[in-house]
């Protein structure tokens, strides 16, 4: 049996979640995946850090108010996070990166993994910030210190996205995919054909939590876009940078356009799409479109997201699943850390 | 890079689709899979067989007239099918067996599987029979002679859902599964729904070659029941026989039946089941379900199929693609090998 040390940085929903997973359920992982998980840090910019080599409480850690500094109630915690300290003294053979995602240079995230990178860790992340902006640099970083890097939950949270088309599919020749990647987004049109206006549908994803005070990254295009700039990396071996991809979002469709079609089985969609043309180039957009009835995606309503891959030997392969959520998320840290230790113990 | 000499046992659609496949696309494969397959022996009870350990050319068995005894036309072929001489003897590393489905007892494809498993040879199989009437026995013969036994293709052909749950899922937690698992009646529930009777959608069926001059195992249910055992027995864990699952089609389900629900979003379907129950038992079944226009299989049309697996972390993740095809099936061949020469191959 195997124990992984892991470092937490940043320490909102997800990484909580995955802390209340590993109080939950580290016995039942150590029979059905064959290793545990021993937290020895955590750091958080508001709440503070804690290091403990020879393991943390997960359900303490889990319970932790969020309140600013609050791990200075702990013994040995302190109100500061000492990112630098937690990730390379903590001795974790993991650090679990889920800080908040900055769309213009992916900073501090980016820095947090190169830390972890150099320091020989593996590094998993759900952050769409460094994948999107400098993938290729850390995944090269990962490769020159033998160590892996994994980001299934930078798309579609816990759902497999990424692992589902480099393993599972391997060999069937990904030519590129259509994707509903914003929960947000796909809420609001499918409220609008319920019969609320763009405002009333955005006011109601405020209400449920599921759109910031200022929805523009969802409605606009922008959340999409850097999901579709990983999954062209990863998928058609692209080499885009987030200005490459064409970005429109939702405001353009109006309750007259969706009325329009009620009755055709047609449906507007924000689809975040890639595909590897004829030439090799690869061609990437953000934009809202008329689904037709027969669609692979046209039944995604909701919150749902969903990717529909393009295949030389299969046709249309489509996923569907959430697309956020604290618990799905942190699963996605999991699902990387059985990847990593799959990886390390062949059958 | 490695060569896999590979036999190929039952030469109809699927295993001269692998056969085209290879021709077409070996060298790719050294260089994006890291393996190629070299093919020395064939055997089909209609075809006859040939043996060569020093490899066969996979273009001239790919467009091999489909005569009786047609292997005889080739040097060194007969129009005899030795079976048992192509699975021991012809030198081959890996057997991929893609005979018919016998529903009642599995053969003669379950023996060809334990021939090539106690010669300590990997099996690939797409077919339903043996994985569903004797898989655990064997799974455990496999072990026993440290080889791989992988049958991706036993369910929705090349579409990965045996592989999607247990490795892409692992830690999730699947506690059930609905699937849309025949696209003969599926096809036939969707041309209903656009007007037609039940007996002219199966002849259109007839007429496109989805469904046999004997539609019974499509629309009886008995096709799906063979899968279900499959999927629970994998997944779940469960050690159900074929017999333990209850099943009805889509006979019962009139024309009248569905104007009724047109209007409302609801659609039937033939849903193939199984869930784990709070007191460790699982239930598992074939039926006609009306589902409710917000249910993830609500999109699934014509002969697609899909299965969404019910989790404890993510929810409902759902997965749909092509559920027969040659070259889609010819593929799930190829994506098990792929996971054998990943687990031997290590990072």
């Amino acid at each position: 049996m195997t124990e992984y040390k892991i470092a937490l940085v940043g320490f909102g929903g997800v990484n909580r979640g995955l802390a209340q997973l590993i109080a939950e359920r580290n016995a039942t992982w150590q029979a059905e995946l064959g290793f545990s998980l021993s937290i020895v840090g955590v750091t958080d910019l508001f709440l503070g850090s804690i290091i403990d080599r020879n393991g943390l409480d997960a359900s303490t850690l889990a319970s932790l108010p969020a309140a600013k500094g609050a791990f200075a109630q702990l013994p040995g915690g302190s109100a500061e996070a000492f990112n630098e300290a937690v990730i390379k003294q903590s001795g974790a053979d993991i650090v679990a990166e889920a800080t908040f995602t900055n769309p213009v240079d992916g900073e501090p995230a980016a820095t947090f993994c190169r830390w972890a990178l150099e320091a020989g860790k593996h590094v998993v992340t759900t952050n769409k910030g460094p994948i999107a902006l400098h993938g290729a640099e850390l995944k090269q970083l990962a490769k020159a210190n033998g160590v892996a890097f994994e980001y299934e939950g930078s798309v579609m949270s816990g759902t497999p996205v990424l692992r589902l088309a480099n393993k599972t599919l391997a060999g069937a020749e990904v030519r590129g995919f259509e994707g509903i990647l914003n929960g947000t987004s796909n809420y609001v049109l499918t409220r609008m054909e319920e019969g609320l206006s763009f405002d009333e549908a955005v006011a109601k994803a405020q209400e449920l939590g599921y759109a910031e005070a200022d929805p523009s990254a969802d409605v606009d295009g922008y959340d999409v876009r850097l999901k579709v700039v990983i999954l062209a990396n990863e998928l058609l071996d692209a080499h885009l940078q987030v200005s490459d991809v064409a970005c429109n979002g939702i405001r353009g469709i109006s309750s007259a356009d969706i009325e329009r079609v009620r009755d055709s089985g047609a449906r507007w969609k924000l689809i975040g799409s890639a595909r590897r043309e004829d030439d090799g180039s690869v061609r990437a957009s953000v934009e809202a479109r008329l689904l037709p009835s027969w669609h692979p995606l046209i039944g995604i309503s909701g919150a749902t997201n969903a990717v529909s891959f393009e295949t030389a030997l299969l046709g249309a392969v489509t996923v569907s699943g959430p697309g956020a959520g604290r618990i799905e998320t942190a699963f996605a840290l999991l699902s990387d850390i059985v990847a990593i230790h799959a990886s390390r113990h062949k059958a």
